[in-house]
């Protein structure tokens, strides 16, 4: 973790929304470790009036913070940078204008992906907040746009599955070297993405060794990776997309494949790889023969790539793995509030993974 | 689990070779169940010697069977029936004309699976089995072909991803419903499929918490597929599979994407399922909305099969759970040993599973 | 698994009260590989009015019994006998003089296990049942007194710690062997023995990859313990149990340690372990240097068993496994049916484990 | 984690001998993130020749050190601090008095920590390290005795589960609040704590599902807490130890069970665990009521202690919790290494467990 020592700064005062939530308990670990950030807000609706560190102990409880009842209001007031990580269609009732224009929102939940509100109404069965928040809204996968959100005080923040997916297939889709309605992605995620609620699905003897796929045909996770990798070409761009739940806590690992356009060949992937990802610190792409395994991304904020052109079939099978809850969540909202305040887009998270 | 109850039924001598590795034990604990089985040998090549209870208590110290050095002139004499889990490239260095004359054979590793001994090279890069113990060797999926095996004395059984993988896909493939050359096969095992060897990479540390792609476009039960599913069809079957190890002991789910045929609707899949596995009592269809988890298999020698159509997309998504070792390796060697000694093929075998 | 073949046998009709709960789920799978069952009746309050299949899909849908909402007239009027699966209070207000008239009752649950009154409040913080109830009740360890409840109709099942300490401490207090108040006991369960209840702490992620201890100096258990092996022997018996809950789905495994006294060597603890259980089928001894693991009584209604005496310290460590769902709850309750009914005490349960 | 941000600071350099093991490859870990610390030496016997992140793939290949064949005479003339993880028997036949001389040697194994040398061939079963060596030695719980190492150039690290245990017990036998010869220790730790060899018995589907006691009355650990604990106190202290394998990467819980001396309570056991570690930055007594679990002490340097007096028994029950690959081994090297260099004992260690 890198620090940023620079002597009259002003530290960056950062509220949380749904802070006992996976994704939200993950961004206050990753701030309180943030040497440029000070936590002034936490409100969880479960558990408000009780300490953090009583949900958390981790923490231990020299972490006093005291978790409130939602209130826009103060919350706005308080924080240079307010991070929501709630279920979808609550960000809609939460952010108006007024809130955007005390504070730098950052939206983890799906509210504010997809532009496109009647998709959003088609796949969320729920209404998309207004055409004008939209409007003001930056999606921001930050590895693939980092310049996005210098402007904007509404930051919408990638999906898990997306992200993973996205990144491991933008090269093959923006350098045109795949028919781009003929991708595959077959995903695994650890059980922290299914959220921390009391279902009977979630109990430890309903997950443990046992492994399934869910969402078939309607995740909502496809319209944005169709979204996302549609901005990179001119080509109709669809997508068959099935997640799995598999017995771990963390990660995930997306596998792709798509059929290969005529005449492309390994250095053409090659190069489109390398040269998109040039200047992304936290995309890692392995040596040929290599695989990502989820357990050497965790608890870092980078994603691992390979992939494999079969010359049989005519394919290219591409393996993404993340941090569901780095990457995929709680990592990725801190590198686009690195960005957007004009921090070193690092700091404070990891880059490498624990060995063990 | 049923019994024969035949009066002056002869019990039914049977052998493993292989005993001490999961498939072996796990076949060892099925015969031992079987009520016209007598276990009358078994041998392991890493414990000869020592008492299978030693090396599996769960057996208890009552099972007082010592293991033997492989010796197939012994083993097969004493033998009605002689198992053998071993792997690739031992089977065919073990059996000869002398063996399956006294014996019936029935082999779960690879050896006798793929009929084309140029395909068996170019994949195991090994050599082949002798065209004429080929020729008599009978590869038996036997939910799918049942009569195969009844006057045959080498049995080839098939591989754990290509039971799941091919019963999940024949009825679309043998009712012409897709396109035999679209299809997509990702697959999660649990690690007891990896074998019972002492690698690194099978460490609990290694593979807990973790999920990883392998063997990808050279994974060997890719041609056994396209073998089993192109009998079925005059088509062409090319697919692409990629299997992935989980964090589980046991079991096996195949995801299998595929575009369908122009003017097949869900009236034709679901009448293509119902027609093909009519008479199949372990072969189990779940409701609409149904998926399978592969909890609900373990232990049993059922597969679990449920598919959707994507409108959308076109692509019918169908999957499919079976337990690894019973459905997949030892389960099926027995149910194949019912069918070809005329015993009720679900003898001994498991149709529902535990509850938790 | 065994059968009876009993020609004009009738079948004996059972009814499960809390049949979804993992006890009660357990019950269910067993009795529906029983011989001589025939399951006439199953109650669930959560999943009244849906096919006990549609909860647990591993029976698959030919087991087609709805869930109705708990009546005792009817259930006791259908069922010769009647399981309850329940938490702890539950049962002293279902079961009444005219229930355990017109059915044998096996309850499960905690309610009448202690037979002071005064006792069950202190632990229990709620009432006992009438003393008539608990004075017919008979506490049924069934490999210790097998001929206690052949003439009662209510049947009280021990709990699942209790049964795998007290079967692995009943000689060493029996005998006389030990200090009866220097046992110190330290459990360690799967989490299936913490129920289906929907508790953010028996979530996936908030187990996995974690252990703790739990209830100390609490848990109800205690009592029980200390009830039954005292009624072993004249002293006071005086035990310290420590529960842990560990990342697993099923299996108990207690490791006892307690002052030997003077005197006393390895053969006469030898002998009273061999007396004690000499005709105890499900009692399984270790071999000298050979420790139980949960895994290998896994499925089964076996408890292993080993000691080892410390002569540096005087203690003995003595270690049972069980499995908590079969030996510690519903394996437990249809040995005691079997012995009730006059039936083979092991009929419909497994002495083996399955060998992975 | 801190930094030191001293201006002319020259970076120490740390080289690690057994780098590929799990506390090795965790060390590897730690000093990387270390702001003092440039790693320029690592040994690896079983991967000598090898790039340190081909082995261990999420350190990235930025990591481009290659691991050597070891050889103490250029390893300590390269490194400032040298640590050895290596298994028992093996840092006796490297470390001699030139070695120390050039370099501060920290020994994660267990060679030097019993003084006595009978001692060690007793539980050991092989040669203890010279008594020269052994008077220069320092073994050194570093929260305990955060002096000791200022003058020495060999420091003994603690093992995993006397390092859990002796800090979870030493106030009470440091004021004499219990019985010291009546110490019961239960301990579970994570398999990480096997290490990272091929063993049939430390595969996946061995140890997943499953618990197990092992090293009953012969654990080595045992004498380890014998001496350390002894040193609190003029007392005789003896303790029985049984350690149990469960199914997690990580994480030691130790549950200790004494008999408190006549007249002690809560109140002067409070004022004990208060009084010794109110220096203690890494060990957190919990509050009344809460108790450790392993998951919130994950990835940090720090324990978790509580307990809880049983008036019925006169016992008090006191848990501890801790990462057994951090501060069991590699964070508390890294704890030594920074006292012994005169840094701030909590650099590059982390204090705050990740929530999820």
């Amino acid at each position: 973790m890198q620090n940023s020592l620079q002597g009259e700064f002003q530290m960056i005062k950062a509220g949380v929304i749904g802070a006992t939530g996976y994704a939200g308990a993950t961004l206050v670990y990753l701030l309180t470790k943030h040497a440029d950030i000070e936590i002034v807000y936490l409100a969880s609706h479960s558990y408000a009036g009780k300490l953090f560190s009583d949900i958390y102990p981790g923490m231990s409880d020299n972490f006093n913070i005291v978790l409130d009842e939602v209130d826009m209001t103060i919350a706005s007031n308080k924080c240079d940078v307010l991070f929501l990580a709630l279920p979808p269609g609550i960000s809609t009732t939460l952010i108006d204008e007024n809130v955007i224009k005390n504070t730098v929102v950052i939206d983890l939940g799906a509210d504010f992906r997809l532009k496109d509100r009647e998709l959003y109404k088609t796949w969320y069965k729920q209404e998309a907040p207004s055409q004008k928040l939209l409007n003001e809204a930056v999606y921001s996968l930050a590895d693939l746009n980092p310049c996005d959100v210098k402007e904007t005080n509404l930051i919408s923040n990638p999906g898990c599955y997306t992200t993973c997916s996205i990144l491991t297939l933008s090269p093959l889709v923006k350098y045109n070297l795949i028919e781009s309605n003929s991708i595959i992605i077959n995903a695994m995620s650890g059980t922290s993405g299914a959220g921390r609620s009391n279902k009977i699905a979630n109990l430890f003897c309903e997950v443990n060794e046992s492994v399934k796929a869910y969402g078939i045909t309607t995740h909502r996770h496809t319209p944005e990776i169709e979204m996302a990798l549609g901005e990179l070409t001119d080509e109709n761009v669809m997508i068959q997309f099935t997640p799995h739940l598999i017995p771990m806590n963390r990660g995930i690992l997306s596998t792709c494949t798509a059929k290969l356009k005529k005449g492309v060949d390994k250095n053409m992937v090659d190069k489109a790889y390398r040269t998109l990802y040039q200047d992304s610190q936290f995309v890692h792409l392995l040596k040929d023969g290599q695989y990502p395994e989820t357990r050497f991304v965790k608890q870092t904020n980078r994603i691992d790539i390979s992939y494999k052109i079969d010359d049989r079939t005519g394919n290219i099978i591409c393996v993404g793995a993340i941090d569901n809850l780095i990457k995929g969540a709680a990592g990725q909202a801190v590198q686009n509030m690195n960005l957007r305040f004009g921090l070193n887009e690092s700091f404070g998270l990891d880059d490498l993974a624990s060995n063990t």
